[in-house]
């Protein structure tokens, strides 16, 4: 090529999370066997059967010639009415505020990409790995984040936050996710006050990843953000992939908050409405579809035992694992996820399920030092501890689970999700993940 | 807010074909009449009905769980080996080499912006304004642009596009949209040949949006880029919204040809899947679903149908709209857009249909020089003529075009579309255009 | 022209003090007076002779054809053995890490420009403007400052300081001026050596513009960069404006501390020489006269009894000045500088020479409302308090000083110099300014 | 360090004639001989003496106060009308309009790097690095350059020009260096109108780097740039290193031709005045002296002697290598270097002075494919071959001359300076190049 095609902040562009993947797909390969995927968070793959109601809903509704048209670039109106009725609030929004992507990471990178690249976003590690890239990219330099509290249920360092917003210029906005991803924890209604306290205070606007919502265990109470943002700028980010569950239809929303409050803002939201049009829409039959699953006398019920049962499981793993020693988890508050740090993680191994993954784990992790021409000579940086801890768990027991470094944490652990459908499977990864654990520490 | 959110780059990002929309909305509430909409490429919305048959097939198929899940990031695996079976190449493209996005805008979108900022890529003019918008984003000035020739049926004009390449360092890739929008042009095939070599001869690649490339008149031959692409790195870009017609899908996709040919190109198209893999994966369910519809027997004689009412109503158009003097059009050979120029665009007026149209259109014009509080004054700089035009037509017969220079042209015209299905509004439509036109240079 | 000239970033780069002369100017012919210019701190502008000895030293040593002829790229060899011997510290520098200037600006730039754009320097606050100014065009955005304390005579804000480094991962300097500009404050070394810590503790380097190091008042102590620095890497800035003093020289240097002890580092210092290279290297002659000049037997005494003048106008100034209310001055420890805090600064104004002065500060600073035509309607910001301030000052007693907002501050004041060659002058200006500080807020 | 320090276009700053004499120093140990240095231009170390009567003036006009102290932005107001009234002209250009730098090489920074990084200048190839480095450094990527023909006495090619400022709309201006460095050509009155042409055609400016403007060999004749600007906005640099000659005075200035004929131009030179704000002044010393200089009555006689010694040697030169096969020269028109084009220059070499030269500079060019521990292993890209016939000249026959490719050009040989004072030692040197070129060859 005549010129130079890559980007200079290339390197900040990375997926850690689903290099696992493929390392595992590979491990499959070599043993011959079939991993239990515990790594990704979507219900369907995970065996979750779509109810014959939701199908139905879907047949009749596709019948509409609109379902087929454009729709506006907002997002179809009546869905974005039906948006601010039942999960927004008309004290701080009104139904031009609600913009319609495909899927929240459109609208995270929308949203952070159209700022300029000195304004920064706070945010939470662990994190979804889709907002620090994101951050990272448009920022041309690593994200900036604070943490969230392993020993305090993963509740947010509200010090550290006020602290970098304070004395950092560059942040203009906070992002939480809430309920959280990766460690299902719901944060309490004090936490997220002083989160807006802090945002008004120092004149930021706030972004809350509320995709998760719905998903809250029995007992537990979830803040939702317009109901205590008060008159701070900010954004609701949600979508229908994890409650209805149907991560493939890509169908996430943003609700714009008090707009009118600050010109700057108004600005910038305009902004990612012009950016957001010259792609025309968002995909028309699922914001079609949207409010009617909703409104099914069915959904209520076949949620609730959903979440039933991820409570179950999160309270099953919980009580195993924490049996263990080197290992901390909290119960999660909602969600379908769980996140089991590993203290002082050692470098180690298991035994693998035949030689060639043996040798195959060694070469990525450079320890085959007496081969000249291995891979781990033209690597520059040995893999995270707990990216090693993760392939002898997939080559040993055969269980694939996400890292936590991977989640932009430096903390060691790894995620693994409560979706499973059968309970005796369940048991048995727990067992074998227990297993895993202790040798691997032994 | 306690920090600038408006990005240095922001006057460059606009959409100036749906300012046209607003305003033509105004003016219906002022005249309270109906708008004649001939400005928007959605089959769907001008009132061809969807056919039954699609309706069923996607009702029959969103039964499946999966079409409910995640895909893969590249893409539903049997649909890429559907789409390189029958629309792309083996000899230069394999199933890893297509890439679905949410809609062609996505797909523009994620190509462009993975670039280097200095890397240009040429774009013809006129153009669709999302691929001239997204490389000013993308640059951060004006883009770079070939001439359509009017006066050779609108073809690209190969001396400048070798003259630009050549000369200009920064130029890497050559965008051709073929079938065209918005002229309906369908270029010879010599005429891409040269198109090829001039990419080859420099070391470029080539980018073709073929999203029309099944809309084609009877008797008119259209060459796609992998019948010719030789060993030249190169993207086509197609879809199912024109075809199907699905626009509301947002179903597009890339076939990257060569991607082995050059290591620089390569990493390129890395960075576009990881750029990719953080928004997950696109849409799922129309990706299910497209091989049913075009595997579908009633698909074929459909298709034929429609192109055939676009020819009969472009040979109408065509016929009328050159008896006109000031007027030159040209017989497209396929898509459903006519390009109508208007030659020596004068300054004028036609008589609006009430005095607050015509009050508001003066307004916009910045006419009425008495007013003190005018909003012309606020306004930095004119209409450009065409505009001028559209909105006198739009006041006083009702219908509803885009303007030529709004698509990146500094000729004078318009576009308007050809799907309309009753043949008496058609000819209506026709006449008040000529009549529009007559008035306005008179 | 046929593309824009204009950066994004234009409005970044000003230079406020230097707003200030010329409406002094202006005023000056309006009112036909002579302006007593307290803003400047060129001493020999400011009416010191220069000593007979170093015209001589500058006449003998002009000779050799080696004056005449490009030095090294580093600067003159001997020269830097000198500094290296006379002003730095083997420990940490070796003469390979002295880099000749053309004057503290262009190091200033050299050192901000060849960073990377998301790297930034904390500077003070107040500050020299070109520390600032460079630092904001060099990051796109408004420069990040810790504050010196007013009523800690100011010193840095310590706790600041650490907070700002700690929480913002940009920051990758603190940059020191010290003795102070403007200020006049010299340091502890406590407060030295704990921002020294901190840039250790968080893996920073340090700049120190130390160009006043030698003008410290009797008594007080001045402690130096490589004194405290230990083994973190480190900048000092020196030259031989302010001492000899021979500002039109356009001589300075950095030296380079502790270059091999962070690869990171000793990269940027590469990128600086580099960048010097393109500019071949640094005017030599007074490169060559340099040591000539400080070996020189007259001019320890001659800088002594210069240091003793400026004292004693520094004495003079704080006793008659701290007996206004509203005003706050602290006795500075060394240069020339004297900063004077106005407190509660209201908006008020004195009574100007003559008419058309009091015409042209009200047109200034937008208060003729009734006129249709004023400038003011076409200013967008008004006036900081403090700029009205020194206007009055102006157009009343003929006395120009510095706005202290002028210096990156929030505060109000203004910045005298202690330079008058003459008695009678300097306690005629001190009433005049007095009279004009109690009549403002009267 | 907490952050990387380094930018990412580091890449693009390099200055590759300085390379050639870290290696000549290198050489020089290795093989204890002197070194005959051609390859730098300053006449005061290539052993011209500086006349007494300049020294003189020097000495005589150090002794003012004025001297010492700073002087204007824009420069010292009475040289600035000297150069108006002597090297300018009023119809194009006012005394604000004149600018002084320490040095051209700070003016070429401070011009290229105010414009907007989009905004390209076209150079000549082959070039003076400090612009097409700058050049690249602004943009972020390759300089953009037109050719100079060899076969045409090394004038620039006018259709190219045309074509790179019609076909790339980021050109805003034409770079030319006339008389040149390297090639020593005084281009045609009818060349360079016909650039200005350009320039005018296509709304661009014109940047003429004018050092050289009085190097001119007897009969030759040259035109400036304010002769034949017309209307057009420009920038003549000239400075006082060359035909004073004062290398070391690092004193140069631009001339603004036409300033109020453009805004956009007019905003672009206040952009660049305001940077020069923030370094204050250029040093005052050898401005206030420029004028006694030029006006004396020895400069005259004493520079047309110079000349006249230039036009001999390159006489001898050119008569001498162009009977060598495979080279070309042509005789330059005024100046004091001269390249050597080497036409199909194989990888040869010649016999070393020493063994450890030979093993030094086959290391260097990586010849040595047996040593494990080569430095070429950690190359990435081989050397250019004129860059390894200058090492094999130096190792042979200790003359340093500089690779033409390090010129920014794509043609291979070298650049020689005419400045040795020594008939002997000149005509060793070109019967030694003579040797060498012939050797090299066989």
């Amino acid at each position: 090529m005549r010129q130079n095609l890559l980007r200079a902040d290339n390197k900040l562009l990375n997926y850690p999370i689903r290099e696992v993947v493929t390392i595992g797909k590979q491990l499959e390969k070599l043993g011959n066997f079939k991993m239990i995927w515990e790594n990704i968070g979507d219900p369907v793959t995970a065996g979750e059967a779509v109810p014959e109601w939701i199908k139905t809903i879907v047949r009749e509704n596709a019948i509409t010639d609109q379902a087929f048209a454009y729709t506006d670039t907002r997002g179809y109106l009546p869905t974005r009415q039906y948006v601010l009725d039942n999960f927004s609030n008309e004290k701080v929004c009104t139904v031009d505020d609600i913009l319609f992507f495909n899927g929240l990471g459109e609208a995270i990178n929308k949203v952070i990409n159209n700022l300029p690249r000195e304004a920064r976003i706070l945010v939470p590690s662990p994190t979804y790995p889709s907002h620090a890239t994101a951050e990272a990219m448009h920022a041309g330099c690593s994200f900036i984040s604070y943490q969230l509290d392993p020993e305090n249920n993963w509740e947010p360092d509200l010090e550290e936050i006020e602290n970098k917003v304070k004395y950092n210029d560059h942040v203009v906005a906070i992002l939480v996710i809430n309920p959280n991803n990766p460690t299902g924890s719901v944060f309490k209604r004090e936490t997220l006050e002083s989160i807006v306290k802090i945002a008004k205070e120092h004149d930021c606007f706030l972004i809350f990843d509320e995709i998760y919502h719905s998903m809250v265990f029995d007992g537990v109470d979830n803040t939702l953000l317009h109901e205590i943002i008060d008159d701070v700028p900010g954004i609701s980010m949600k979508g229908i992939s994890k409650d209805v569950p149907w991560p493939g239809s890509r169908c996430g929303w943003i609700e714009v908050y008090n707009a009118e409050k600050d010109r700057e803002f108004q600005n910038f939201i305009k902004m990612i409405l012009l950016a957001k049009m010259l792609e025309v829409c968002s995909t028309t039959l699922p914001q079609m579809i949207l409010p009617y699953i909703y409104e099914a006398p069915e959904f209520e019920p076949y949620l609730k035992s959903r979440i039933a049962k991820y409570q179950r499981r999160a309270e099953q793993a919980v009580t195993q694992l924490n049996q263990l020693s080197n290992v901390r988890v909290s119960m999660p508050g909602g969600v379908f996820y769980l996140v089991v740090e590993l203290l002082d993680l050692p470098r180690s191994s298991l035994i693998a399920k035949t030689k060639s993954i043996r040798l195959f784990i060694d070469n990525l992790l450079g320890n085959n030092t007496d081969s000249a021409n291995s891979l781990a000579d033209k690597k520059q940086e040995r893999a995270n501890a707990d990216f090693q801890f993760c392939y002898e768990l997939m080559g040993s027991e055969g269980i694939c689970v996400v890292p936590l470094s991977g989640f932009g944490s430096n903390l060691h652990g790894f995620r693994m999700t409560l979706l499973q459908e059968d309970d005796v499977v369940f048991s048995q990864t727990l067992d074998a993940i227990s297993r895993g654990i202790e040798h691997y520490y032994a």
